[in-house]
């Protein structure tokens, strides 16, 4: 490798980012420096400004860069519904919707014992508190449908159900546009549980 | 998507990098904020350092944060070879066999005239300068066994042959610890036709 440390360095703080391994960090180290040295720097300062000013919002949990989210903020919201999802793209995508017009609180992850990652780092006192404010009558549990998602889905019905509040999971089934024949069989067994 | 403009700015300038579309920009950006602000930092760092302090070497062209690298500095190897290289990636490998003590000549790239790159962009007229400043007798043509590599190669051979020096490339053949079975016929063709 050429002697340089600053070159060095960058190559292993590229590895910070998942998914990035020694030779796709070489890769990317040496395509900013001899391509896009403006994107370097942009990226950089957006970096330092986003570690900066980016912090959870107090109500649902998600990256704001004010105390308050905009969706927490907004008056016209249905406060008797809360949606519960794991990540901010999954909010995104029930947003893109156009569906649901009521509160979100974002776990910023899910229940992942073999990754440690357990209760307290997914803000399920946080989320409890929330729901349980007084305001809300149904918590819909958005998570996904895998393994962990399911499971954090579980863990957090168990938590609110003899509360008195009215708990949702999003509906299991065919997706729109999806042929029977290539549509796996779980999920064929549950649209047939759940006909109506 | 959370009312952010830092999040945002974030997610788009890491698509900057070779490789990362929208999808992988967010979950880099998510993963960062959520569970690695200290090495977002350290990258951000890294970046700038390495946009500040790092250029090409005056005279192999790789990347130094000294005017002339520690490989072109060094007195001990042999002057009168030059070994050409597309990448210091490719150059650390050449290094790494230990077969090889003379010096290089990085061309930080290869010629692609779909992608627009021509003899410019990857220095050959420094090359040529370089090749003929009276202590080179042998030129190596160490770019990759590629299309654009073999272009590449067979250019700085024709602006070369006539000068004086001795051109070679680096043999192709079967890789050791490979069984013929399971090595493609060019391979195999090229080992023919070059046995000794």
């Amino acid at each position: 490798m050429p002697d340089t440390n600053a070159l060095e360095a960058l190559i292993q703080s590229l590895r910070c980012l998942p998914g990035v391994g020694i030779k796709s960090a070489q890769r990317m180290a040496f395509h900013l420096l001899q391509h896009n040295r403006a994107g370097a720097q942009t990226l950089a300062k957006a970096l330092l400004q986003a570690t900066e000013h980016i912090q959870h919002c107090d109500r649902c949990h998600t990256f704001t860069e004010a105390l308050i989210c905009a969706t927490c903020l907004d008056q016209r919201r249905d406060a008797s519904k809360l949606c519960v999802v794991e990540t901010p793209a999954d909010q995104s995508a029930v947003e893109r919707t156009g569906a649901y017009r009521g509160y979100y609180f974002v776990l910023m992850g899910k229940l992942s014992p073999l990754d440690g990652i357990g209760p307290k780092d997914i803000g399920l006192k946080k989320l409890f508190d929330r729901a349980l404010d007084g305001s809300v009558h149904e918590v819909i549990l958005a998570t996904n449908f895998t393994a962990e998602g399911e499971a954090t889905a579980h863990v957090i019905s168990e938590g609110l159900k003899s509360r008195g509040l009215h708990l949702t999971r999003l509906a299991r089934g065919v997706p729109v546009g999806s042929e029977l024949e290539y549509v796996d069989l779980g999920t064929i067994a549950h649209a047939l549980v759940d006909r109506r």
